[in-house]
C-alpha cells in the first residue's frame, strides 16, 4: 500500500496487518492427513446411513450384554415390560380406553373413507397396535387407520378399480397395498434410507394436509347430505358439481342429524382444545355421538328411510386375509404405486407425531426403526384383514394427555376393540353414516393449520408458495400429484439455489481482523487494492459458468471503479463456505487463474477446507494455481500478508512483467 | 475456566481471549439492512436470469449510441465488419477454404449418419453457416452437421420412423426435430435459461462422447465391412451381433479399401496431433481420400459392384422445405422430445468448444446470445432442407489453427459448399461409402479422451462413477437414456450432498485467534468446556433430521468423554458456511436449543449470514433463540465472552438452577 493513499482506516488496518505478521505463525494451509478413497467412502457410507450410529452401545460390552441389548433393540416391549408395574398398568389402562372410545367410531369411519365396509376399520385396529406394541419405540403413538392414508388409499385404488361395482376386488387391492406399504416402509428402514421421507418439508405437509382436509370433509358431503348417486372422484370441482347436480337426493331428515352432530363435535373439541385439562370431553364425544344417534335411528326404526344406516356387520376377530392378497399383472402396478405412497405418508405422520411427543417427554425415537416396525406391522395387517395402519395425529395426542406411560395402552386398546368385535357388532347395525361423516370432519377439521401457513409466509415466501401448490394440486389434481408438484418445486429451489449461489463482497469490521458481508453491516470497509469475496456454496458442474461470470463481473465493475490510478492487484476468495467441489469445479479455478492472470492480477484462496483443499492439490499436477504463498487461513492473515508482498516490492507495478507468484 | 484444569496451551488461549475481550470491540451481530420481499424477488431474478448484467454497456450513453450498441448486440457482424480488412481476408480465406474441404466429406457423411441423403449434409453446411455469421458473437466456430447431433437425431427418430422404409417421413421428422430443436434453443437463449446445459458436467460428456465415439464407429462396420443387411438399432450388443450374423455378406474388396483409408486418415491424424504445425494435413486427408477413392472407383466401374458407391445425386441449392414441416399428432411428441435433446446437446457442443477458443483468443462469448444464434440458424435451417447443424469440436480446432480471425471463415466456406451444390456433385456419384465410414470413424475417435477420463478418476471417484454410467448408458441402453442416467446421478449426488451435510469439530490454532477443523490441521487442540461445531451446507428440510441427530450424536459424545469433573457448557455452531436455511431449518434451531436445555448446555451461534439471521429473527416471536448476547461475529469472540461468563459466575455449576441466558 503507497503512503500516499492510505487513509485514517487504511493506517489502522495496516497496523493490524503488521502485528498479523509480525505476532502470530498461522500455521501453513496443507492437504489434510492422507486417507485412502476406501476409508473415505467407509466414512461417507457411516455418515449416510448411520449418523446416529446405532451400535454405539454395543460397545465394550460383554458376550451377554450384547445379545441381551440386541434383543431389546429389535424388540423395544423387552426394554419396558421386565420393569413394568400396577402403577403404570393404571394409567395405561386408561388412556387405552380413551383411545379405544376414540379408535372404534374413527374406525368404522375411515374404513368408509378408504372405501370398505365398516368392520374392516375395526380389524386394523386390532392386529397393528399389539404388533407395535412389540416392536415399537415410541410410548405415546396411538396405531390404526388414518384420515390421509385411508383417503389416499381409496382414490388411488378407484384409478383401477371402483369400491362399490368390485367391492371384492377392490378390498383384495387394499389389502395388497398394504402389503406393499408395509414392505416399502421396512425395506426403507432396513437399508436406512429413512431421509427419503425428510423430503416431504415442513410446508408441504402443511399445505398436503389442508388440501386433503378439504377434500375428505367434501367427500363427506354424501353422508351429511345424504345424497346416493355421488362422484367417485375427488377433486373439487367433481364433488361440488356432483353435490348440486343431485339437490334432488339431498335428505332434510339426514342434513338435520349431521347439522346436529356435526355442531356438537365441533363445539367439544373447541372446549378441549381450550382447555387441555378435559381432553376426554373431545375423546369421548364421537363414541356419545355414535351411541345417540344410534339409539336414536334404533327408536325411530323404519319410520325414516332417508337416514342410511350401516347395516348387519359380521360378528368374530379378523378373518384372515393371506389369499387375498392380488398379485396379478393387470393391477399389480396400480397396487405398488398405491402402497409406496400410502407408505410414505404413513410413515410421514407417524415419525413426525413420534418424534413431536418424544421430544415432550424426554426420551429417543430411532426413524429407522420405527420405519421397520411399522412396516412389519402392515405387512402382518395386510394378512389379517387391515388396511395400512400408521400413529394417528389425533388420538396420539388424546394418548398423551391421557397420560400413556407405554405402548400397554395400545394393547389395552386392542382388547377394547376385541370386545367389540366380539359381542357388540349388532349394536352398530342402526347407526348412520352421517354421524360418520361428522366424525370425520370433526377429525380433519385440525389438519387446516392457518397460524402455521402465516408463519410460513412470514418466514420464507417460497416455502409459502410450495405450501399453496401442495394444497391445490391435492384439491384440483390429485393427492398424489399435489405432493409431487410440491417436493418438485423443493427439489428445484435446491438445485437453483446450487446453480445460482451466493457471492459476497467482504470488507473488514474497523479494529477487528474479521471481514464481513459489506451489504450485512454497515461498518465493514473495503481494503484499497484489493477485491474480498466469499462463495457461498459448493462448487459443481452446476454452477461454475455462473460463478466465473459472476466473479468476472465483480473484477471488471471493481476495475472500472478504479479508473484512477489506484491500484488494484489481489482477488482474494473466501473459501470457508465451500463444502465440496468436484472436477468441474476445479476447472473454475484455472480458468479463473489464467483471467486474472491477463489482467496481472493475482488470485488467493482463503480457509479451503480439507475435501477441497485435497481435490485441488491433486488436480493442479503443475502446481500452477495452488501455490503455498497464496493460500491462507483467513482473510486478516491474507490482507497481512498480501499488503507487505505490495510494500517490499513497490517497484511492481501493473504494466511491468513480473515473476508468477502464482 | 478453572485456574486448576488450566495449561500452558490454555493459558496462552486465556491470554489470547483476554486480549480479544479488552482490546476489541466486536460490532454486534444483527439482521442485515431492512430489504421489502418485492426487492429481494428482484435481485435473485436478476441473479438467476442476468448474472453477467448484459445492459451494463448501455449504462449512461447517450440515445444514439444505445441504437448502436444495440443493433450490434442483435447482429455481432456490425461489430467486426464495418472494421474488417484485406489483411483480415486473406488469413479467413485460407481457413474457410482448410473448413470446407473437411467439411464437404464430413457433411456427407454426418448425413449418412443421420440416416439422411448425403447432399443433406452439403445443404446444412451451406444455410446455417451464413446464418451464424450474421448472429454469431464466436470468431472460431465452424459451423455444420456434428457427429454427436446426426447420430442422436437417427437414433431417436428410428424409435417412431425407419430411415429406410419411410425415408420421406423420416426426412420430414428430422426437418421437424431441427425446427423444435431450434426454437428450444432460441427459447432458453431468450428466457435466459442458459444454464440448463450446465447440468452436463464435464464428467458426463467424457462418458457420453466416447460411448458415443463407439457406437457411431459400430455403425460404420456396415459400410467398412460392406454389409447391405444391418440392424437398425444401436447399441453394442445388437450391432455385434448384426454383424457376426452376417459374415456372408462381408465383402473382402471393401474391407481391403476400408481398412486402407482408414489407416492413411488415422496416420494423418496421428501426424497432425504430433505436429500441430501440420494441421492441414489431417484437414486436408479427408478430402484427398474422397477423391482419390472416387477416382479409384470411377476406373473400375462396373467391375466392382460389391464396393457401394453413392450414387447419383440432386444438383442445385438448398431446395425450400417449409412445407415438409410435420406437425400431425402421432410422430409430435417424438419430433418433440428429438428436438429437445438434439438442442441441447448440440448447444453444449457449441458452447463448450465456443469458449474454449474465446478463452484461447481472450474475447468474451455470451452464453445466452449463442443460444439464440444456434437457435435462429436452425429454425432457418429447417425452412432450407438442413438438419440440426452446430458448431463442431473438430472443424473448429482446424478452423482455429488455419489461422480464422473473424466469422467470415464461415462465409467463406459456404461459398465452397455452394460451388461444389452447384457444379461438382455429379463428381461423388462414385465416392465409395466405405471411405465415409472411415472418415467418420476417423472424426470421432478423438471423442474417446482416455487422460481425461483418468483426470476424473484421480479427482473424484463419484464423477468417475457417473462418466461409466454416461458411457455404459449409451453403448448399452441409448443415447438418450444414458445421458439422462448420468444427469439423474449428478442431480441425485448434489441432493444426498444437501441431505448429509459436514459437520465438523473446530479447535484453535494455538498463538491465533482462528478455529478450524481438528481433522484437518493436527496442530488444532480443543477449548475444554466448549464443543465447536461448523455446518457446512445450507439447513433446510432435507436436512434437518440428520443435522439434529448429528449434533446431538456429537454432544453425547462430548458427554461421555467428559466424565471426570470437567465441565461442558456450550455448544457453538460456526454458520458462516450456512448459505441458507428455510422454515424446517428455523425449527431446527427451536429443538436443538430445547434439547440442550435439559442438558444445560448453552447454544451460541457464530457468524450467521444475512439472510440466515433475518428469518432467524422473524421466525423467533419470543424473541427465545436469538438473543443478542449468543449471537457472535466470530469464534475467537464467541470463547473470549463466555469463557468470561464461566469464570465470573463460578457458581453457577452444570447442577445448579440457572437464569435463562438464551
Amino acid at each position: 500500500m503507497e503512503p500516499s493513499s492510505s487513509s485514517s482506516i487504511n493506517n489502522n488496518n495496516n497496523n493490524c496487518m503488521e502485528e498479523v505478521r509480525m505476532d502470530v505463525q498461522y500455521p501453513p494451509v496443507v492437504a489434510p492427513p492422507h486417507k485412502s478413497s476406501l476409508q473415505k467412502f467407509k466414512v461417507k457410507l457411516k455418515e449416510t446411513l448411520f449418523p446416529d450410529d446405532p451400535m454405539r452401545q454395543f460397545k465394550g460390552q460383554p458376550f451377554g450384554t450384547k445379545i441381551v441389548l440386541a434383543a431389546q433393540y429389535v424388540f423395544p416391549i423387552l426394554q419396558w415390560l421386565p420393569q413394568y408395574s400396577l402403577k403404570l398398568f393404571k394409567s395405561d389402562i386408561i388412556s387405552g380406553i380413551t383411545i379405544a372410545s376414540l379408535s372404534i367410531p374413527q374406525g368404522i369411519s375411515y374404513a368408509k373413507l378408504a372405501g370398505l365396509p365398516p368392520s374392516f376399520g375395526l380389524y386394523s385396529s386390532f392386529v397393528p397396535p399389539l404388533v407395535y406394541a412389540v416392536l415399537g419405540s415410541s410410548k405415546d403413538l396411538a396405531i390404526g387407520p388414518a384420515a390421509i392414508t385411508s383417503l389416499v388409499l381409496r382414490s388411488m385404488l378407484t384409478q383401477g378399480v371402483s369400491a362399490t361395482s368390485q367391492p371384492q376386488l377392490f378390498l383384495q387391492l387394499a389389502f395388497t397395498s398394504t402389503l406393499f406399504a408395509g414392505v416399502f416402509q421396512a425395506a426403507l428402514g432396513i437399508l436406512r434410507l429413512g431421509f427419503i421421507i425428510d423430503f416431504l418439508s415442513k410446508a408441504i405437509l402443511v399445505g398436503f394436509m389442508a388440501g386433503v382436509a378439504v377434500i375428505v370433509s367434501l367427500q363427506q358431503l354424501k353422508s351429511l347430505l345424504g345424497i346416493t348417486h355421488f362422484t367417485k372422484k375427488m377433486t373439487i370441482v367433481d364433488v361440488l358439481s356432483s353435490v348440486f347436480s343431485n339437490i334432488h337426493e339431498w335428505s332434510w331428515q339426514t342434513i338435520v342429524m349431521g347439522a346436529g352432530f356435526l355442531i356438537l363435535l365441533l363445539l367439544a373439541r373447541q372446549f378441549s382444545l381450550k382447555k387441555p385439562k378435559y381432553f376426554w370431553v373431545s375423546a369421548g364425544a364421537p363414541l356419545l355421538s355414535v351411541i345417540t344417534s344410534t339409539a336414536i335411528l334404533f327408536a325411530i326404526r323404519g319410520k325414516h328411510p332417508a337416514i342410511l344406516v350401516i347395516g348387519k356387520l359380521p360378528e368374530g376377530v379378523n378373518p384372515p386375509s393371506v389369499k387375498m392378497l392380488y398379485f396379478e399383472a393387470t393391477h399389480l402396478g396400480l397396487a405398488i404405486k398405491t402402497g409406496i405412497i400410502v407408505g410414505i405418508l404413513s410413515l410421514t405422520e407417524s415419525i413426525a407425531v413420534g418424534r413431536t411427543f418424544a421430544a415432550i417427554r424426554k426420551y429417543k425415537v430411532d426413524g429407522n426403526k420405527e420405519m421397520i416396525a411399522i412396516g412389519l406391522m402392515n405387512v402382518i395387517g395386510s394378512t389379517t384383514s387391515c388396511f395400512a395402519s400408521t400413529g394417528s395425529f389425533s388420538r396420539t395426542a388424546v394418548n398423551h394427555n391421557a397420560g400413556a406411560k407405554t405402548a400397554m395402552s395400545n394393547i389395552v386398546m386392542s382388547v377394547a376393540v376385541l370386545v367389540t368385535l366380539l359381542f357388540l357388532m349388532p349394536l352398530l347395525h342402526y347407526t348412520p353414516h352421517v354421524v360418520l361423516g361428522a366424525i370425520i370432519v370433526t377429525a380433519v377439521i385440525g389438519f387446516v393449520d392457518i397460524p402455521a401457513a402465516y408463519r410460513i409466509w412470514k418466514i420464507d415466501k417460497f416455502d409459502f408458495v410450495v405450501m399453496l401448490t401442495a394444497f391445490f394440486g391435492v384439491i384440483f389434481i390429485s393427492v398424489e400429484y399435489g405432493l409431487a408438484l410440491a417436493v418438485g418445486l423443493s427439489i428445484l429451489r435446491i438445485l437453483l439455489q446450487i446453480t445460482r449461489p451466493k457471492t459476497v463482497m467482504l470488507g473488514n469490521i474497523p479494529g477487528t481482523r474479521l471481514y464481513r458481508d459489506l451489504h450485512h453491516y454497515n461498518q465493514a470497509t473495503r481494503i484499497p487494492g484489493f477485491l474480498i469475496l466469499s462463495i457461498e456454496a459448493p462448487i459443481n458442474f452446476a454452477n461454475i459458468t455462473y460463478l466465473q461470470q459472476r466473479t468476472l463481473r465483480w473484477i471488471e465493475e471493481e476495475e472500472e471503479s478504479m479508473k484512477d490510478n489506484s491500484v488494484f492487484r489481489f482477488v482474494i476468495l473466501e473459501m470457508s463456505a465451500v463444502s465440496n467441489i468436484d472436477t468441474s469445479g476445479v476447472s473454475l479455478f484455472q480458468e479463473l487463474k489464467s483471467a486474472l492472470e491477463t489482467k496481472h492480477i493475482k488470485l488467493a484462496l482463503v480457509n479451503p477446507l480439507a475435501e477441497v483443499i485435497e481435490k485441488l492439490t491433486k488436480a493442479d499436477e503443475s502446481d500452477s494455481f495452488i501455490r503455498e504463498d497464496y493460500l491462507f487461513l483467513s482473510v486478516g492473515e491474507a490482507v497481512g500478508k498480501l499488503s507487505s508482498i505490495m510494500e517490499n516490492s513497490p517497484s511492481v507495478t501493473m504494466q511491468q512483467e513480473q515473476p508468477p507468484y502464482m
